[in-house]
């Protein structure tokens, strides 16, 4: 922890489609939360990236954009890509895969829970209780392969997958750090490794490295599971679930299925964390099919900043920001648990103006 | 098609835990049911394989037990594999992976369908109407690595991913027939492309190859999904779905997940097939927590069975055992909706013998 005086920058990257939606009420509420908390001030500076940056200008993550997120102190990011606009290779825009590797943001954190007041997905009960964190390794795993893959005489083609010892150290130590938090909150204190040892070298390697890390945590938990087996306990009892760590690709499947679990996108945040650098952004995409209307559900992306403001207090020692997070997450809870207002995916008819005016006005609430 | 007059021969292969317990209850049901339909009675070979047969044996896949499977006219397939049982290196006793690779198994075929009668897992009542098939390629993807791992002084370990042209044609061309035969039911004839292809050169690559195909079957409609947005979107709207194909580790994921919004693994089905050879087991395992106790629900046999006669009825051109395998999954329908059994892992007190007696009473219903 170390204490800073001056203002902290947020590098601020709204990206496209609704990502330009939600990006500007979130800093409106994150104002109106930091300044409820008499915490201090975030000095948020935007930078273009995209793929609307790209048609415009040729360069979908500019050096200058990268340098400033490097030199901020935290990186709020909206959402990026978009169907049409592509590299002319034909594939995707897609800057937050550069961010992760280039910023070393080893740890993509999703939290994972149930708001009161949502449809429930699950008919089981218990789904209320759905509190869990997954830790998706980002910047190895299957992912190593990107820009690496080769295509042989139109005939095959390979990916490879790499797994490191320290890559695998520094997600599972992280994922114990969670859990430990947790455990300070009342949750058991247990971290499941998944992964697929029983068919794959570098699975095994994986979970190896697991159990080398966990028997430095005595006062934690840890168990071990399939990432298919997983899968199907991550519908039949998610509610059991305290912190997983897995490897990139099963990662990014499981995190959008957990996001499914508790209605969709819309309520799930995330943060990719690295030894230096944090990004916060929703679990969501750009939604082509709804950007420009205005309707899109802007939680994620308030729950994302509560991260963000969560992982600055305790960097730099200022705990009112953690105060501010307290509040913006007790205020979409407010907003939702008394139908104050019920976002479009949800059924409901608040817009994104009506959800972040709802949540500004629930803030004294959360108080 | 081809006629066939001899008895059609089919290797059985109990292999451990709770494979042992439903596969006699199966072969019970397939007896009464081919006997109704005035179906050929088929001869049922039992052949040795698995943990157990290790333990006894040193032998997990006898040459004696391939060999009879490739002579065979069809194979079913209990369950195999023990957790405290393992080859000396470690690595465990999966029979099943030989299998697919030996006989060129290639389709995963894996048919989600919802029971009434059965506890509904999600709240939306759409989910009653859950009917799809997800294949999943089954000799390459990233099970290519197995057997093929390496680990570099015991700091990072490699596993590679090969897509080839061939693999993605066959599988591919496998899943529109699936969907041409249901299109005859009603179905809407889709088939969806499932990878990653904004990421992988091996993914991009199976994309490419499975719009090849697609082209030639102009009767049929497509579409892609990336990996991650399908498995929220299994979670959100599964009744939209069709056929879906992809590579064999996502196949793997994606198919535990499906099971479990049916309930789980006691009602999911499935089919290994290949150009010459067919297998057929439930998409359990050997259920170490519940073996020995004969409380395993056998109806994922059943229904493994039923696509057994289904694949020997098209093969040999024998419809009777199509009428069999009508008769078998109407027998389970009628014992779930009319709650005549109701097996324990869905909060009834049906043993296995108990579910059996029930199926095979239900018969003359199915009638
Ligand atoms: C956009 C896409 C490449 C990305 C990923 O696969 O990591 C996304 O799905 C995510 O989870 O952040
Ligand atoms: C037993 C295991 C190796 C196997 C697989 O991963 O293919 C199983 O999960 C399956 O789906 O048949």
């Amino acid at each position: 922890m170390t204490m800073k005086n001056d203002t902290l920058t947020i590098a601020v990257l709204p990206g496209d489609g609704i990502g330009r939606e939600v990006m500007p009420a979130c800093l409106e509420l994150v104002n109106a939360a930091t300044t409820m908390a008499g915490a201090p001030a975030l000095a948020f500076q935007t930078h273009n990236a995209g793929a609307q940056y790209y048609a415009e200008s040729g360069d979908a993550l500019p050096a200058s954009t990268l340098d400033a997120c490097r030199k901020s102190d935290a990186i709020l990011f909206g959402a990026m890509g978009w169907p049409d606009i592509r590299f002319p290779d034909g594939t995707e825009i897609i800057p937050q895969l550069d961010l992760r590797m280039e910023l070393g943001l080893f740890a993509g954190v999703r939290p994972i829970r149930w708001f009161p007041g949502l449809p429930r997905v699950l008919t089981d009960p218990r789904a209320e209780q759905i509190d869990f964190v997954l830790v998706r390794e980002q910047t190895e795993g299957l992912f190593y392969a990107r820009g690496r893959g080769e295509i042989r005489n139109d005939e095959e083609a390979y990916d490879t997958m790499q797994i490191t010892r320290s890559g695998t150290q520094r997600v599972t130590e992280f994922a114990f750090d969670i859990a430990r938090q947790r455990k300070r909150r009342g949750k058991p204190g247990n971290v499941t490794c998944v992964d697929k040892a029983n068919v794959f070298q570098s699975m095994a390697f994986f979970r190896k490295v697991f159990d080398e890390v966990a028997d430095r945590h005595s006062d934690l938990t840890k168990d071990h599971a399939y990432v298919d087996a997983l899968a199907l306990n991550m519908v039949k009892k998610p509610w059991t679930f305290d912190v997983l760590v897995t490897e990139n690709m099963f990662g990014d499947i499981l995190s959008d299925l957990a996001a499914g679990l508790i209605g969709g996108m819309g309520m799930a945040p995330s943060a990719d964390i690295g030894d230096k650098h944090g990004l916060f952004q929703p679990a969501h995409g750009t939604a082509p099919d709804i950007a420009g209307k205005g309707c899109a559900n802007p939680s994620a992306m308030f729950l994302s900043a509560a991260m963000m403001l969560d992982w600055l207090a305790a960097k730099f020692g200022q705990p009112t920001l953690a105060d501010a997070a307290r509040l913006m997450e007790g205020a979409v809870e407010h907003t939702l648990s008394t139908k104050l207002a019920i976002p479009m995916e949800y059924g409901g008819n608040a817009n994104c103006a009506e959800m972040t005016r709802s949540v500004i006005s629930s803030l004294s609430a959360a108080r």
